[in-house]
């Protein structure tokens, strides 16, 4: 991990008890390691189901994702850490390890379920892609 | 992660440069969070190439172990943290998951790569397995 300056953690987070976890132990981590954290919301570009057109189910996402990302804020000021809110449509795993190496995070904070969609998904994908595919260190939250 | 009394973190090593780096990492994690590094060398039970019988093998890799384990201890005294060892015989994977929730640790600490025999092993596999099975948060170094 970089040691100059601050460290940059990255938490993707979808609303879920899991992600909750993992931010509260970024919170600890950050005021234990003086780190910055920008909390991370994906809109998941899935084909939606028969009952949502294209244009109504992103819209629905994106108002999720803003109350997800207010939640998280609420959370990291209660805890007295600094934090900063991104959003980004896309493949999950793809929009996370793109952010990290593009930004330079130190570290990914997840938790070790969720970040997909029930129907595509199945126990631990995104940990698991992200343990082989992040471009930084990964902490995995139980 | 339990937060009574200290956190036992649970440090796999293989004597590879991945698994110094996550050893370093664990150092300075456990005096941030004042907790307990346990290094852990697991030798792996394969049947043995033809060039050795399975006798002289296992001997060859506990020597090889004990090893790893006192330049480990070296590494946590320099860096000034409480360590103790621990070896296993078995698959990498089991010996970790099973010490890591019998004795109820807290984080296992590891690196991104290594941890397994040249001839069995692709990129990154006992850091994912463990990303599936941990019974406790894991912290992938990289």
């Amino acid at each position: 991990m970089r040691k100059s300056a601050y460290m940059k953690v990255l938490v993707p987070i979808d609303g879920s008890e899991y992600s909750n976890k993992a931010l509260l132990q970024a919170c600890d981590f950050a005021k234990k390691y003086d780190a910055r954290i920008t909390v991370l919301y994906v809109v998941e570009k899935l084909t939606p189901l028969n009952l949502l057109d294209k244009k109504e189910y992103l819209q629905m996402a994106r108002t999720f994702g803003k109350k997800v990302l207010k939640n998280a804020t609420s959370t990291t000021i209660k805890k007295g850490v600094d934090s900063k809110q991104v959003m980004r449509e896309g493949n999950v795993v793809n929009e996370i390890t793109k952010l990290a190496k593009s930004q330079n995070y130190n570290m990914i904070i997840v938790g070790s379920k969720g970040l997909g969609k029930t129907a595509k998904f199945f126990l631990g994908s995104v940990s698991n892609k992200l343990a082989n595919n992040s471009p930084c260190s990964i902490l995995i939250v139980k």
